[in-house]
């Protein structure tokens, strides 16, 4: 499908509900493609299925924490030097772009990359969500290499990381984001169509659109747009599972940067019926939600907030005490759910104790 | 001059001397080393005045703090791998390697390299001496890059850092070392035979076995060792100027790691006719001595501190409390003194606000 200036909106509000907290600002990942489609450029998102399987595919993303790209986000200029450095390192031109995960930014940044060079965008990604790391994706989990990867910044800098281990990958990587002043842009997983196939979490990209649509038609026809969410979810051919899991208030808020990683933990008192403590703990994102202390929600279960009415996702970064919100529970595909999978990005890979429990499995008193 | 293995017990005991208290542990230099010629490999040192002006001269080195890289030494393997990629990257053969500075292991890892692929070392380096960081050397200062700088460890990780500024490319490095465990090995500053002969401090390797040999010999024939290196200097053809500027013994020692760095300062109490405060302050190397708060020598200059009996160089990771010690200070040729020079790695460069003064021109109590 070619991308119009109409759907950016919808694709970045669904993009930054897929993100369930993380994933970078939807209205800086939303102006800077719409710069580029205001330019005349447009923005080709093709099926994995339409890829050779030998074409060389290089996803692309922004990596730092969510507080320093927000405010001093790379010029677009050197992540197609990433791009192209890729190209030349492996001396192939690459077939197509992709991103890493689905988030405000994330997401868009390979939409950017499409405008300025023409290639298109592999409708798929790595985490069908957003994670913090490198290595906490579906192309890893199903075979392909974390390295080469390579890091751009403002200042012409290029680093380029290779090694076998995926996780030493996003260790070296970290410290460079760091070095570089906590911001860079990165390309890294290059692979192949066939690999994309094999390892991506698909469709992920019209997911953003059509869930970002759903919240939006409900707005128009005067429905409470989180059920919008819930009933898209409810209908739609992808059998996810969704639930609203609290309605409340802000009332504590905890959000340090750390590590280059933006963690915390935030509180919320029941309104509308809702009742009881309920609790999000976060690194980057939404990792597990509860309720009275029982587990209602967690990782890699999407738990997403949304406004209360207007069911604009709010990413951790832009939680304020006080604030009104639905939160809600979504989840993710069997890919996602495997045990190699639960290793690499399940609770206990962020050093929770508890084990993952499916979102449909788990009883609340809501229903 | 092809090296012997006779020749280097005082080859590394004279790198380490002028060292100034960096560049790594000789004894573990030394070993590097004599395994190499224990196999029968040979070891050619030639004048940078042999170069082809576009032959390609790849300097070589370990990179971190001491504490760490004596412990944990990457494996001769590693190095190998940073010269190959940087021939790779530059599609070019390495005519020669070098040091980047002098120092117990610094200078003995471009030997190891020599050994492995016959590839001939040039008598020169870039800092006359060791310093603490990348962009502290007079290959910059007249003109050339920090950059492409590889960096590689014992698990096949090689990180490439590209930047024009040799300041960030020192930056950049240091993060990468600090998340490969804290010591790497490295290949920079690639340059050409003609810019050895123009940015090179030269004749340090042959100056280090010179001084470690004067060091020997003293100790045959019977005569204070920390004489015979300045009876060396003063007759030798280079025109140093050298001083005894303390004789002591460690009352005080602070010392830590920071960022990557060995930073402290040492206290002594006068011994055999010496009196009054003595302190030298250290980064990785000896910075400045002070005798009773008067500054008696001072970066870019040398300031050795050597074992009283035996005149063995004491590196700033040796230093003990209750050693006796001697404090030597050696002035550094006039392409370390320029006022360019003395930018990038006078005392401003290290945070001291004492301005530079040679140190043949500082009155001493003892003349």
């Amino acid at each position: 499908m070619d991308l119009k200036i109409g759907d950016l909106k919808d694709f970045a509000r669904g993009a930054a509900f897929l993100g369930t907290g993380g994933g970078g600002d939807p209205y800086v990942g939303r102006l800077l493609v719409q710069q580029e489609m205001e330019k005349g450029r447009t923005i080709s998102i093709i099926d994995a299925d339409l890829l050779e399987d030998d074409a060389l595919v290089i996803p692309v993303a922004t990596m730092g924490a969510p507080s320093v790209t927000v405010e001093r986000f790379p010029r677009v200029e050197s992540v197609l030097t990433a791009v192209r450095e890729m190209e030349k390192k492996l001396d192939k031109k690459a077939a197509a772009v992709m991103p890493i995960e689905v988030g405000g930014i994330n997401s868009t940044l390979p939409l950017v990359v499409a405008a300025r060079t023409g290639l298109p965008v592999v409708d798929a990604d790595g985490m069908g969500r957003a994670f913090p790391e490198l290595q906490m994706m579906t192309f890893g989990v199903y075979g392909c290499r974390t390295a080469p990867v390579l890091l751009t910044d403002d200042h012409e800098s290029i680093v380029v990381v290779e090694t076998p281990d995926n996780r030493r990958a996003e260790r070296l990587a970290r410290n460079v984001v760091v070095s570089m002043g906590g911001g860079a842009h990165i390309a890294l997983y290059p692979m192949t169509g066939r690999q994309v196939k094999e390892t991506a979490v698909r469709s992920t990209l019209s997911l953003a659109l059509d869930v970002g649509r759903a919240i939006g038609v409900a707005r128009r026809e005067g429905v409470d747009p989180t059920e919008g969410v819930v009933e898209y979810f409810r209908t739609s051919p992808e059998q996810r599972f969704c639930r609203v899991l609290f309605h409340g208030k802000i009332t504590d808020l905890v959000r340090e940067t750390r590590n280059g990683f933006s963690i915390g933990r935030v509180a919320f008192e029941g309104i509308g019926g809702h009742s009881g403590d309920f609790e999000v703990v976060f690194q980057n994102e939404n990792l597990v939600a509860k309720l009275d202390g029982r587990t209602v929600a967690i990782v890699p279960d999407l738990i997403c907030v949304l406004d209360s009415e207007t069911a604009e996702p709010v990413t951790t970064e832009a939680l304020k005490y006080g604030q009104r919100v639905k939160v809600v529970g979504v989840s993710v595909p069997e890919l996602m759910r495997a045990p190699g999978a639960l290793k690499v990005f399940g609770p206990a890979a962020f050093g929770l104790s508890e084990p993952y429990v499916p979102l449909e499995k788990i009883e609340t008193p809501g229903g």
